[in-house]
């Protein structure tokens, strides 16, 4: 048939750049077929049911450097996710980060006993069984969560350490506002306390005008259930807001007239509801994970910058790469469909000379938001950057990652 | 502050739909909170690493019910996901449905050992790493991989035995376009030979022009490297092709000038190669998952249907839905972006009578194919339907639910 292909050794032909990678990088002339793995370890039968990954990939969280998980009374548990090993836009499940506060054990809810109650100032008080909610319109919704002390915390070595604090799965559930509907809001009303059956309870108080517009009460989370360590059977989902906020082992809702205090407000205590409620979402934000703290550029020539962006302000637009510190930026390509509230995945080709040079990555959200640099950041948080859970909203600041000579890539900040 | 929602109690407003959920579904008035579990079972600490799904959540693949798996001989192996339970798009990797034929073992290969050899009609043959392949230019794509053999089978009680022979997945990876532009494709070249590392190396025959266009060599599989059953460490994705294109443990790629024979090839042994270019590719379908054969409603009043709409000719445009058995049919919601060559999810709100009444739903692709009925199908295939896997092309004819009186609901395909 004899198709001829206008870009039939495009690459090699463009020069240096792919071709590069093709004769430095280690991509060897064909002479020998890869041959048949010797013996095979399991008989497929063995997972039928629920299938493993491979006995090679070994990522796994690892706990936050600081705060030992769980620490010494118990109480705080922070596990970080490989977020440099991961590919694409969404979290593996087992994978999502983890962070509880006061509360060492994962509930082992039976969700034929579980049940969603919504009171307070509200027409009808209600309570659902898990099939009940079942019935209700659903909506499927990719939204990122968290944690507002991710990367706020210094001498990170790896991405994973320094970023391994935000997660994004596919959320599947009912919008809490066909759930508050059902029940009738009270004129009067403006928060809504959210409650999970934790030791702690795990609650938040969240603007009635945010339960309304975009919240999701979720039992799907990427096409399963939700997994126990996100709150199965039923987790609040508000979107864009502080990991805190999104209650697990959702149970109870309570419509209220004003903030309420409760033992997760610690970040917030002296803070006014107002100024709190502005400070509860996460700016627009973008880390690199390749390359990254850590890892080693085996040579010079052609890479593949990429990383994940994302903003509690609404879509990424636009994610910029510099490789010479900052005084160049050039567009990212953004890959699939940039959702509201979801990490995105970008990625920039890159041929490195082999010299010394420091990579940044800054997002720009839908609203004109621009990611700030850490001095902007440190400037307006007037310091100590250490306590990040001291001050209001999370660290979105430029990570800077720097490129040794010899091809080892550290953390630019000291 | 006193904030007056429009929507106020807007479902109960609007009469019977939500409220008569509310009500006689078993919503219960909020009299009571639920109780914490009694007995947390597992220390969080267990699983830091890798998280697991509650025990409580026991869906699983099944064999294919005409098809025992591993069968008499140890060589054929399917297993259907179980797809009613699913929510969102995206199959979850453990329950990916599997098909394998003459290899009763999954290959357990160490990545750093693995290559990728393409060779043949090309100007330089190369051998890569998987390395080499994670540096160059990446995408990150939803795509289905359905087995010809999915709702072939007459007899299904539920639509895991009907239509779980399909998954959709983030993948990510290369472009084989890139890899073959950067062995330099010779001219005269027409087809692709790609070959695994399965006992029968699961070799298929592409055309080059498919190649060319969408093909991926993926070592990504929802944000994990692809699991074990899906191919472990690289796969290829011929996105909208039946399932047997899609070749797992992909080792070698052979450039050529004709359509190779292989053993994979017995579902096309005595095709034309042009004619069977032309069927490869998966029509436009979709099937309704709530409410399938098998399920329950509890009875009369508010139901959201909800189902899988996809396309090997690319995006699904539209879904309608038939109560009636096909008399009226009225345009379901599509959540989120339809991507080409994708699963996506469709529902519509609908009240139960109480009589009895047949569900099916229809799909139209960008192209402006439009799902065929049963009845259409049959005549086009000449009988007899139940030998799917001689005839060319996947069966992606409507699939109809019978909802009974009592609220039963079984399969309208007798």
């Amino acid at each position: 048939m004899g198709l001829k292909h206008p870009g039939r050794r495009g690459f090699l032909k463009r020069g240096a750049a792919i071709a590069g990678l093709a004769v430095g990088g280690g991509v060897r002339i064909a002479d020998a077929q890869t041959p048949s793995p010797a013996a095979p370890a399991k008989s497929i039968k063995e997972l039928v049911a629920y299938g493993e990954r491979s006995r090679f990939v070994t990522s796994t969280r690892i706990p936050v450097s600081d705060r030992p998980s769980p620490d010494s009374f118990g109480l705080v548990f922070h596990v970080a996710t490989p977020i440099a090993e991961q590919v694409g836009a969404i979290t593996p499940s087992s994978l999502h980060y983890v962070a509880t506060h006061l509360g060492s054990f994962v509930p082992d809810i039976d969700p034929k006993e579980h049940r969603l109650m919504i009171h307070g100032m509200v027409d009808r008080p209600l309570t659902f069984t898990m099939e009940d909610l079942k019935r209700f319109p659903s909506v499927t919704r990719l939204h990122f969560v968290e944690c507002i002390g991710n990367s706020g915390r210094p001498g990170a070595k790896t991405v994973q350490e320094s970023h391994g604090l935000t997660s994004c799965s596919e959320w599947t559930g009912v919008l809490l506002s066909t759930l508050l509907k059902e029940c009738g809001v009270k004129s009067g009303a403006s928060w809504i306390v959210a409650e999970g059956a934790e030791e702690v309870k795990g609650a938040s108080s969240v603007q009635l005008s945010k339960a309304m517009d975009d919240c999701l009460v979720c039992y799907g989370q990427n096409g399963e259930p939700v997994r126990p360590q996100q709150g199965y059977p039923l987790r609040l989902l508000v979107p864009g807001f502080e990991g805190i906020f999104q209650t697990k082992y959702l149970r109870r809702i309570k419509v209220v007239d004003r903030y309420y205090m409760t033992f997760n407000d610690y970040g917030h205590l002296q803070e006014d509801p107002k100024v709190s409620a502005l400070m509860n979402q996460i700016g627009p934000k973008s880390v690199i994970l390749t390359p990254s703290g850590g890892q080693q550029l085996p040579g010079k020539g052609f890479y593949e910058v990429s990383g994940l962006a994302w903003s509690g302000g609404g879509a990424v637009k636009r994610v910029e790469i510099t490789a010479d510190g900052g005084k160049t930026w050039k567009d990212a390509v953004i890959q699939g469909t940039a959702y509201r509230m979801a990490h995105v995945r970008f990625v920039m080709p890159w041929m490195w000379d082999g010299g010394e040079c420091e990579l940044q990555s800054r997002c720009t959200d839908e609203l004109g938001q621009v990611q700030p640099s850490r001095a902007q950041v440190a400037k307006y948080w007037n310091k100590p950057l250490t306590a990040a859970f001291r001050v209001p909203g999370t660290n979105n600041s430029i990570q800077p990652w720097v490129v040794k000579n010899d091809g080892s890539v550290v953390n630019g900040l000291v």
